[in-house]
């Protein structure tokens, strides 16, 4: 964090200079009270890269991260981890042998460490995570690792904080391939087959090449497309770009307890983000992003003021001519729309 | 469906007359064009009870499906069947054995079997899923079962329509348990253990009984109450609702392919239809679900009013001054609401 300027923002300035207040300001967004701190650290943002890492229970995901972690360490890179996993370690969900392999890192000035609350609202969760990668990139972290748990929308919507996603699989959990087909492989960057020793292994392998290879790729322009739906007035193309074509997700094996293949996908990682930027991707999946979070936040602001101003009798009145079936829910929507 | 009265409803007349009618409504649904049929339709639901399957792939959902679909044949009940599980024999992805043992079911004339894509928006998904489910309660069917691969929110959105759900585990998957601690479980009316023939179903009883003693009713209330946090004028309590002591979640053990424990799990459905309504949380639920139904209409409509009225060249530029961290973007939404 060194080779940056003395930051003119008070809060950047204390979130680098102290643990505890970047603990602070999480814990604000977590209980979204940081509007204006985050407001006040955004221009610091975009210098980390962002790495997803998402699996099902069983594939040995934190310990993935946590020799990630160590790796980058060695480069002395400085990481910031997010457990969005309740079974990771890092969130306490750990067996003990996993708490020890953590504690290296914990005492790591060079690492943070941060788990968030899995209860409440998942689309909370994931705005939230996106506020939390903010911190940790303008509190100057080279990298953050978001680790969430392989189970669906969930971990897509995580995942667009992510530059690359690293899809974690591990031979003989029997469903790996049905979990794949639940709709993860499209989110993926780069699939890791950890657990490399155990048998099955290079079945697992063809099983991912094979499903690569079966026009997944489809779905990934269609995830991308989807997000491309937004009524935002944004080139639903471009032209520099063809991810179809351009990134072929390479399947990496590892054994993360030994570190076998982790600086192989250490380089993997780089090579992705490297094709990012000279692809024009990554500016095309900021712009997205960017779309994305304008729209959602609007939703949730025009809900707000729409309602701010009804009656709350009459709101619950029409709630209550929808349930006696005297009205249809789009044409009592559409009656809010009018009235407000 | 034979003691009702000949409905006023020429699209309820249809769907009731012709299967063929019923299914090219239900692509209409997928393909967002049923707006005034689903309108038309609504007065005429209600009926049906919803039943919502859900668990991890390998646990023996679609096998569950079929031989609860058999059991009500058997005592006379209609049944629609959905399936939104890309691994689901009903939706095609299914092995050999599967699609057999399904076949009897696709010839009965009481049952309708509907898979539904699971491309693009999950949210999406979960919308259309409601409204199918709404078609095939007009249609006139005793019992929907909806079929979804438990693997997180879209599960939980899709839940939602469901009157009564069933979390499917199985012994022997290794992670059930921490599939469970996923955030399923909440969600869980009935836990149904399936594979019961096979080693290690005592102690995965064992685990889920601990779980639902740990406390995972705080939870189930942080869920629903997650729901209240719609800003809709409802009551947040109902004082005559205390679900957390009102239904203890059973765990069921069953064999799907023999049908052993069916008729027991087809009593505590029935069980739970009773405490639902006698209890007060059908009206409660129902209360909640079109509050987030009306919620989830009203912000689409905002912003497409929004961002129809808004200069296509401004918002992209906009998007440009975010990209450039020249604005964060709240206060980006902040002045696109000003505008609007």
């Amino acid at each position: 964090m060194s080779e940056q300027t003395e930051p003119s923002s008070p809060v950047v300035r204390a979130i680098r200079a102290s643990r505890r207040e970047l603990a602070r300001l999480i814990t604000r967004i977590e209980n979204h009270a940081a509007g204006d701190d985050l407001a006040a650290l955004y221009p610091f943002t975009g210098r980390a890269h962002v790495i997803g890492v998402t699996g099902a229970p069983g594939t040995g995901k934190s310990s993935l991260v946590n020799a990630l972690a160590r790796h980058f360490r060695s480069q002395n890179l400085t990481i910031g981890i997010i457990a969005v996993d309740p079974t990771s370690p890092f969130s306490g969900g750990a067996v003990l042998g996993d708490r020890i392999r953590m504690r290296d890192l914990a005492g790591d000035p060079g690492v943070f460490i941060r788990s968030m609350a899995t209860r409440g609202s998942l689309g909370g969760l994931a705005r939230a995570t996106g506020d939390v990668v903010r911190a940790l990139d303008a509190a100057g972290f080279d990298r953050v690792l978001i680790e969430t748990v392989g189970a669906g929308q969930s971990e897509v919507d995580i995942a667009g904080a992510a530059h690359t996603t690293l899809v974690i699989e591990a031979p003989g959990l029997g469903d790996d391939v049905q979990a794949i087909k639940a709709g993860i492989l499209e989110i993926a960057d780069i699939l890791v087959v950890n657990k490399a020793d155990r048998p099955g292994v290079e079945l697992t392998v063809r099983a991912l090449r094979a499903m690569l290879d079966l026009g997944h790729r489809t779905e990934r322009i269609a995830h991308h497309g989807q997000i491309m739906e937004l009524p935002l007035a944004l080139p639903t193309t471009n032209p520099q770009v063809d991810e179809a074509s351009a990134w072929q997700t390479p399947v990496v094996q590892t054994i993360a307890t030994s570190g076998d293949g982790i600086p192989d996908l250490a380089d993997r990682i780089a090579a992705h983000r490297e094709y990012l930027v000279n692809s024009g991707t990554l500016a095309l999946r900021e712009r997205r992003r960017v779309a994305l979070e304008l729209a959602e936040r609007l939703r949730e602001a025009l809900l707000a003021r729409l309602l701010a101003q009804a009656d709350p009798a009459a709101l619950s009145a029409l709630v209550d001519r929808v349930l006696r079936r005297e009205i249809d829910p789009a044409s009592a929507a559409q009656s809010l729309l009018e009235s407000g």
